[in-house]
Parts: structure tokens; C-alpha cells; sequence
């Protein structure tokens, strides 16, 4: 073949190559745009699923950190072969107290007969037919939780870091321990109280009762009719360390100049929401309240130290951990206070035990002004016995 | 230029081009694997983080729904103004009684001195330490669960669609109904039981009680002391319907002369696992437990009739709905059963009140035999008061 023909044919090839190069690049080219595309949705969906797994996660957490909440942790250690699931108790309905605040309520029932309360029911469970023939007892217990125990979340939540003491104070034994289950303290396992009251009405879905050592608030999980035949037992024992001081009473009771005046004050502000007909009325729960010296052991040892701690040590049921109702006056001599249906009343009380009541006020802490469903006095005017 | 010259020019650049198109083809197969398996990888990372989010979902869901079961529903109308939490109640021990089934059991505690039963404490929860001091009093109040109300699912799950019964029947009011809160039916919103019982010793995380009116496998949330100048009212009153049928005593009992040998029969399997020391003592809770007439109203009214349904109608605690407790005979007396510490006493009671008790054998419903954890009379020997 001629020279010509090979240059021909070279360039041929040449051209044939170089269009077949620029047609797989323009191929790869396009296959590339492809992929990437290609690529790129599926780093897009793997994304949005990783991001939907996220929070279908977090969803999932959530609803288990709130099942463990509303379930009872089971012990954290191995309870022998006691296979013990956990009751939730929802409480059928509020007390509406006199006793404002933990400290004042009195540790043991029908000790203030003027102390009222009234139990309000939720009707969805407590329909007030359920409440017929009550009003024929003349008492009833209250089995109420002791909501106001500051470790109850963790005592639910995490049993074992809970700092359930096996001991409590009893004093006394000056400072010696007893076992918990032999008090009736409320930092139990089951932070259940038991109490009984004097009952005076039944309306509706609400129940009035007097006699009452609950604080206002307390969640009730039920009321049952008091028995003498099954709950009164004659010659019943205790040991001789259970604890009588909250049975100490004072040697008396008086009242300022100044208290009548403030008292009326109030009384314009509370009438409405109040448990009490009249000023006179509220006058005798002070009265009542403040015949027993519901100071705490140590205040009482001491009543000039205010910045003691004070420590549950009795066998009733409302013992404060901390007393906080108490503040210095620069003579010296301490004031306490009590805080009755929202009112503040303060007091002095001296050596020999007798209590002069100075003066109240509205409390600041305590508001009732909002709530609607707080009863009052002529709710129940006509039915108290 | 020669046509050589061009020949060799134009060969070399078609290898040249034939070379870089074998090596961008070769470039772009190599890409080609690459992308591949680099999608393939993203396809697989897609598949499994769909897979993953499909198992959180169901895992949330899961979560959701076991929360929905464990929290008590709220109720379904509205309840007026109060935000009501439930709170957990987890068991602190478990009832080991004498009182194998409800049926039988006594209505009222103290009523049967010999009923024994030993409280099994969780030790995790309840540290021996917890219970010192309280052997020193004479008893104590046990807070704990009716657990064999049926409804007790339905009334946790589905509130609104429980068949609480806002009022029970009072034998007294011959068929009249009065509120269940009017009363100690098990039947309340919140099934929790109170009673009373004698303190016999304390062991370890054990209590041994007697005057139980429990049955077996009680769940305790709590136990108090019993403190006189709280718990026993002098002067309390109740309406005169409240059912006293409970405490009719019988006229008599006996044993007929086949009860000794297949006492002592059964003896031998139970001793082990009994909480009472001899088989003279167990005939000894056999007669005070007959004593008194544990058979409910319609029963006693009417004893030959056997198809007749019980209903729940009586003021104590332990008033049970069915009473399966009897079957008929050809003569037409009927032979009723009270299981004890496992073993079926069977016996007859005539028009007169005469009780007369055949035999016993082991009961086929009740076994205790791989419960290593069954207390028995040797455990306490030493510390029975």
C-alpha cells in the first residue's frame, strides 16, 4: 500500500479513536453527573432517615423516661423471690385545712376540735352518692399521702440512692434511734399517713370534718367509717419511750391589745374563703391551736438559739423536719408563727409557757385569692351538727 | 513533509489517542467499580438506618403504650380544677397467713386470737433496722391492698369503664344500699385495706402477728404502730345499720371422730411449713376459727340452697363477693370448706348453730411446697411472747 493510504488510514483511526475518546468521555462525563446526582439522593435520604431514626429515638426515650417515672422502680437490688409490682394510687380528692402550713398542724388528731378541714372529692371517682350514710359515724380515718416529704421523687425514682433512713430520732431517748416502722413518721417506704377525724357534714361531693392534724393540700387516697368494735382496742401498749410531748400543753394563752383590731382587718379579706364564721370563731382556733405547744423538742429547749436545726423525732404522724416559723426580735425573745386559713399569727412564749398572741397579718407565702373551690363557712352553715 | 513522515505522526498519535481512550475507559471502569460499590455502601447504610428507625418507632410506640397502661388513666370528664398525679405505691412485704383463701378469713381482726400470719418484709426496702422497737408494742395497724378485687386491672386501666359501684348493700337495710365510703368494703377507687393485728415478735425483716384477719399473699404498703391516745375514741359512734352479723358466734363446735387421724395425716406434709407447733394447736385455730359464723348473710339464711349467689353487702374489709366455699351433698346438708396453712377443713353446720367439723386433707388448690421462703413455727419458737 501506498504511503497516502497509510496516512489515510492512520488519520482514520486517529480520528475514530479520538471521537470514540471524546464520546466515552462525554458517556463517563454524563454517567458521573449521574451519580452524583444519584449519590447525592441517597446521602440526602440517608440523612433525613438518620435524622427521623434521631428522633424516633429521643420519642422513644422520652416515653420510657416517663414510664419509669409513673412506675415505681422495682429495688435496685435483688428483693428475694418477692415478685412485688407497685399499685399507683391516685387520690379521690384534696383537703382544704385551717392548718396553713406543716408547722403548726397538730402531731396527733382531735387534739384542736375547732380545726376544720374540708375534703373536697374528685366526682368523676367519688360520685357523691358513694359519700351517703358517712354523715351517721361520728369519725373517720383519712389515709392521705405525705405529699409534703421533700425526697419523695427520688424515693420513687431512684429506691436506692433514696436517703431513707431505717432510724428515726425519738426524743426521749436523747438522740437515740428507733426504727422507723415503730414511729409514725412520714419518711417511710410508702409515704402513707393514717389519721382520724371527727366528722360534722357530708354535701355533695365534699365532707366537712373537725378535730383535723392535716395540712391544707394533703392529696387523700381514702376515708374509711372509724369502728369502735375493730379500731378501738382496749388495753392496747406502747413502749414508755413514745414520745408525749406533743400532748404538753401551755400554761396559757393570751392575746395583745393590738391582736382584736388586726384580726378584724383580716377577716374582711378572708370571710369569703374561710372555714369559720366569725372573727370570735377564729379567736378560739388560735385558742385551741396554741394550747398545745407545737413547737418542736429542740425550739422548745431552746428558744433563744434560732438557727437550730431541728430534727423529726417524735411518733406522730405531722413531725416537721425543719421549723422555720420562727424569727429573731432584737430584745431577744423569739417569734413564732402560725398560719391559720392563710392568716399569720404571731406569738411570744416565755419561760413559764404561757403564749401572748401579737398580732396577724395576711401571710404572703399563703394565697387562696385565685381558687374558687375553696369552701367557706356557709357552704356548710346549715349542716354542721 | 515526506508522506512517511505523516504516516508515522499520524500512528503515533492514533496510539496515543487508542492509549488514553484504554486508559480513560480503563480510568472509568475503575470510577465505575468505585461508584458502585460506594453506592452499593450508601444503599446498605440507607437500609439499615430505615431499619433502625423502624425499630425506634416501635420501640416508641411500645414505650407509649405500656405508659398509657401504667399511669392511671386521669379521668375521662373533667375533673374540676384538681390536677391529680398518682402515686406508686410499691408493696414493702408480703402476708404469709393461716388464711389460705379470702373465703373464711375473718371479717374483723383480733376476732380469732390464734390467726397467725408472718409479714415478710422486702429487705431491700425495709432494713431490719427498720422494724426495731416495734416488738415493744402491743399492735399494729397493717396498710395494705385488697389485691383480690377482680375489677382491680379495669379500675387502673379503664376508670371510667370500671364498674366501681358508687354503693354497697347493707345486710341490715335488708337489701338497702348505702355509700361505699359508708363503709369497709374492698370496693373502693382505691383498694387499700387497714387493720389491726397483734404483735408477737420481730425477726430480721419478719413480723409475726396474730388476730390477723388477712389472707395469704396480702401485698403490705405499710405498718404503724398502734398508738392509743391517737387511734382508740372513746365515745365513738356509728349508724345501727352497720352490720354486726360478723360477730355472731355459733352455738358450738366439734370434731368428728375421723378429724384426729386425718389431721394427724396432714400434719406430717405441713409441719414443716406451718406457722403453728403442733396439730393440737392447729385444732385450736380450727375451733376459734369456726367460732364464729364466717359463712355471709345469704348463706346463713338460707344454708340448702347452694345456687344461690352472694353478694358483697357488709360493712368490714374482707366481705368477699362470691363464696364458692360449699357443695351440696345428697342428703341435702351442705358441706362447707375452711383452708387453713393449706389444708381444706371441711365441715357441716345445722339449723342450731352447731358446727361439727369432719376431716381435713391437703388442699389441691394451695400449695406452699417449693416456697422456700414459707415461715413456720420453728423460725419463732424462741420469740413468741
Amino acid at each position: 500500500m501506498s504511503s497516502t493510504r497509510y496516512s489515510i488510514l492512520a488519520l482514520a483511526l486517529a480520528t475514530l479513536f479520538s471521537a470514540s475518546s471524546a464520546i466515552s468521555f462525554y458517556i463517563w462525563k454524563k454517567n458521573l453527573i449521574e451519580w452524583d446526582s444519584k449519590m447525592k439522593e441517597l446521602q440526602k435520604s440517608l440523612n433525613s432517615a438518620l435524622e427521623k431514626c434521631a428522633a424516633e429515638r429521643q420519642g422513644r426515650i422520652r416515653a420510657q423516661q416517663a414510664l419509669r417515672k409513673a412506675v415505681v422502680a422495682q429495688p435496685q437490688a435483688k428483693s428475694e423471690n418477692l415478685d412485688i409490682p407497685s399499685y399507683p394510687m391516685a387520690p379521690i380528692g384534696i383537703v382544704q385545712s385551717c392548718f396553713s402550713t406543716r408547722n403548726g398542724t397538730p402531731r396527733q388528731p382531735l387534739l384542736v376540735p375547732l380545726a376544720r378541714a374540708c375534703l373536697v372529692f374528685d366526682s368523676t371517682r367519688v360520685p357523691p352518692a358513694s359519700l351517703e350514710g358517712l354523715e351517721e359515724y361520728s369519725h373517720c380515718w383519712i389515709i392521705y399521702v405525705f405529699h409534703l416529704n421533700t425526697d419523695l421523687e427520688k424515693l420513687w425514682k431512684h429506691p436506692s440512692k433514696s436517703k431513707f433512713k431505717a432510724k428515726v430520732r425519738v426524743p426521749r431517748l436523747k438522740g437515740g434511734r428507733m426504727g422507723v416502722f415503730a414511729t409514725r413518721s412520714p419518711h417511710r417506704p410508702c409515704p402513707i399517713g393514717l389519721t382520724v377525724a371527727k366528722v360534722e357534714a357530708v354535701q355533695g361531693n365534699m365532707l366537712l370534718l373537725s378535730g383535723v392534724d392535716l395540712v391544707d393540700g394533703t392529696p387523700v387516697l381514702d376515708i374509711k367509717p372509724y369502728l369502735p368494735y375493730c379500731d378501738s382496742i382496749e388495753g392496747a401498749v406502747v413502749p414508755n419511750w413514745v414520745m408525749l410531748d406533743s400532748m404538753l400543753s401551755v400554761a396559757s394563752v393570751g392575746f395583745s391589745d393590738d391582736f382584736s383590731s388586726s384580726l378584724l382587718d383580716c377577716w374582711k379579706s378572708v370571710e369569703k374563703k374561710s372555714l369559720y364564721s366569725s372573727p370570735d370563731e377564729l379567736k378560739s382556733l388560735v385558742k385551741q391551736a396554741l394550747s398545745w405547744d407545737i413547737r418542736s423538742v429542740s425550739q422548745r429547749n431552746r428558744p433563744h438559739n434560732n438557727l437550730l436545726k431541728i430534727g423529726s423525732g417524735d411518733a406522730s404522724d405531722n413531725a416537721s423536719d425543719l421549723d422555720d416559723s420562727q424569727d429573731g426580735e432584737a430584745s431577744g425573745e423569739l417569734i413564732y408563727h402560725l398560719i391559720l386559713d392563710g392568716m399569720d399569727f404571731s406569738y411570744k412564749i416565755d419561760g413559764n409557757g404561757n403564749v401572748m398572741v401579737k398580732e396577724v397579718h395576711l401571710s404572703s407565702a399563703i394565697s387562696f385569692g385565685n381558687n374558687k373551690n375553696r369552701c367557706n363557712f356557709l357552704m356548710w352553715k346549715d349542716k354542721i351538727k
